[in-house]
């Protein structure tokens, strides 16, 4: 009987708080031991703020195991294997509100109130404990290093090629970037061009959004819930435009749990930007840097971390584009699929293809982040959905 | 034979810079002696980086006369009956780079490097103009006026209120508010208030973008034009999230030059969001304010100045709105559909059922502006296309 190699390309891992210190360069521990009590109050806070303190705790009833999984590995195999889950992209911030890497070094990478320097430590700290954390299942884990790019190039670069070296499979890099220089910026090509030349694949993650337009006002939260796609996507545009691709056509880009249902009508706009017309002519000329049209980028340089694929982006695949859809659990993060993923994809996925539902579910996920498939053949032999579930 | 009434809910008029003289609040003429050479020198560079010189001169030959229809009544007369246009709805800035308001009052309204009470007085030198210009056709002119309204609340109403007892239609409001509040703050409340008790059309017009995230790197002009309809579109779920239709049930919105291709997608995202979910239900209880659904205040409040309306929007009429769509033609800016309204409208609109173009070519915005179709029936059997063009 057939079963489906499936990668997760959207997971998320870390420690409690408190346990990054012995991953931290020493020298920053005594700044740590002030800042870590106002992390874990300011952190409370924002939860207190974002999510409902009831539903959440009603919510984690009984889950309490399978969320240590964020930072315990046995715990992890276990709800993976539950999950049919083969291999995974582990981003940070395992447990939403709980896991966060200290000095904002967390999946927003904010800008503002944070120090360069301690913000990269923070980063540093998570990395590391990510790479021993990965090392404890290498076959089935990606690592995708936490780098706040968008201060020093080179301090950037050195991680780079610090995290290729110890098995990491690519790099986070903020979605928003405040007030500092934005991605057609030819600051940072010395970042595309280390990441094009090791194959380390770069990440945009959605959860970054300017809660300081939003206020305490009533409706900011479904404002934010509305928006929020948007400002991880954002940065698509700004590096397709300013030629990062058409410089470097094999750097990759993945766009993590922001929807897939915008592409068609994204790409359309760009090309239609991109022709010749009455309308974009009168604008200078922002196309003779650009050997092709924007969706040819698209199409051959930038992925999608389709977590939670609902039926409706499923059917709209080939428009959105096959091969640049890899399905995602989002574990441990409440929004995600687990740990019913095994009948949630049923319902997403159920009449497609299987060659296609094998390059979504995991095939793409594999060219690009190489995982070994011979390696996982067993794993998946024995805990991978079967696709007579999906062709009933 | 019949003909239809055309209204163009997206037109633009404006005085040449040095003529809002005689139009401002004596106290303000003596700084605007010394800003206006500023000013028009800050055009210029504007028009430079922004306009392709070369194509922008050529178009503009023999032009000349059609342009200075932006102040000269005659001349527009001319330009609009040539157009088989009846009646227009009047927005600043006759020609993008020429006609712009003093003080930083043009359509896009910034909030950064502009002085409040220098603005506010901008704004009222062109609301006076507007006034004495559509009283020149009252019949045929709706009239926007310029409203700063992100500073003093009071001073807004007062202005809405000045505006609505000369004959104005709506007020123009920014669409991005830098640092000041965003429309869901309750310190609008008095604005929406006046705004539906007099019957003014809110409008917000595509234009403006965070330059300063784009600097001068190669790919800038395709990133600005990429994302410039999102920032005029994004006031949208803040109103609606915020409650602001839920109170105002009579408020009515006007989101123009702004595409229409957005609409299906963004109300079911936001639709999706409002219902209940396992992803919406930890996010706090952002729904118990409204009690329709996001789309429901759409369909009832808001409406789409849809200029030039693509032939692939017409087709999706009826998932974006039919009874929100009001079409236009952007005269006088150089990417409108002037002065080949006729036949582009043709191109776009063949085929449609009598009833639904009547409705998105004047019907809908007869009805939101209050037009007199007696008074326009000589007119528009004179000059309004034939129905024979569209049906044959």
């Amino acid at each position: 009987m057939g079963r489906y190699l499936v990668i997760s390309s959207d997971c998320h891992a870390g420690l409690r708080p408190e346990r990054y210190r012995d991953y931290l360069d020493p020298k920053y521990r005594d700044v740590f031991d002030v800042a870590l009590p106002i992390q874990i109050q300011e952190t409370e806070a924002a939860a207190k703020k974002f999510l409902v303190a009831d539903i959440n705790a009603e919510w984690r009833k009984g889950r309490e195991q399978p969320l240590s999984g964020a930072w315990d590995h046995d715990e992890r195999v276990k709800v993976l294997d539950g999950d049919g889950i083969a291999g995974e992209v582990i981003f940070p911030d395992g447990i939403t509100e709980m896991n966060m890497p200290p000095f904002g070094a967390g999946l927003s990478l904010p800008t503002e109130n944070v120090d360069p320097e301690l913000q990269w430590a923070g980063a540093r700290a998570h990395n590391r404990w990510l790479v021993e954390f990965c090392q404890m299942a290498p076959e089935r884990r990606a690592g995708v290093a936490i780098t706040p790019v968008l201060w020093d190039t080179d301090t950037a670069v050195q991680e780079i090629h610090w995290a290729k070296k110890h098995g990491l499979a690519g790099i986070l890099i903020p979605s928003r970037w405040g007030k500092l220089d934005a991605y057609h910026h030819p600051k940072y090509e010395p970042i595309w061009a280390a990441c094009e030349e090791l194959g380390m694949v770069v990440h945009l993650h959605s959860g970054s959004a300017p809660m300081e337009d939003y206020g305490d006002h009533q409706g900011m939260m479904g404002i934010y819930i509305t928006e929020v796609v948007w400002w991880s996507v954002r940065p698509l545009w700004f590096l397709i435009w300013g030629g990062v691709f058409e410089r470097h056509p094999g750097l990759k880009l993945a766009i993590t749990e922001s929807t897939a249902i915008w592409v068609p009508e994204a790409l359309q706009l760009m090309d239609q930007r991109y022709s010749e017309s009455h309308y974009s002519a009168k604008l200078g000329d922002f196309r003779s840097h650009l050997s092709l049209k924007p969706s040819e980028y698209f199409r051959r340089n930038v992925f999608l971390g389709a977590s939670c694929m609902p039926r409706r982006e499923v059917e709209l695949r080939h428009e959105i584009g096959l091969a640049n859809i890899m399905w995602g659990s989002d574990y441990p993060h409440p929004e995600g699929s687990w740990p019913y993923t095994r009948s949630q994809m049923v319902e997403s996925f159920r009449g497609v293809p299987k060659d296609e539902l094998a390059a979504m579910l995991g095939g793409t996920a594999v060219a690009l982040y190489g995982f070994d498939t011979e390696k996982l053949a067993p794993l998946v032999a024995r805990i991978g959905p079967e696709e007579s579930a999906f062709h009933a």
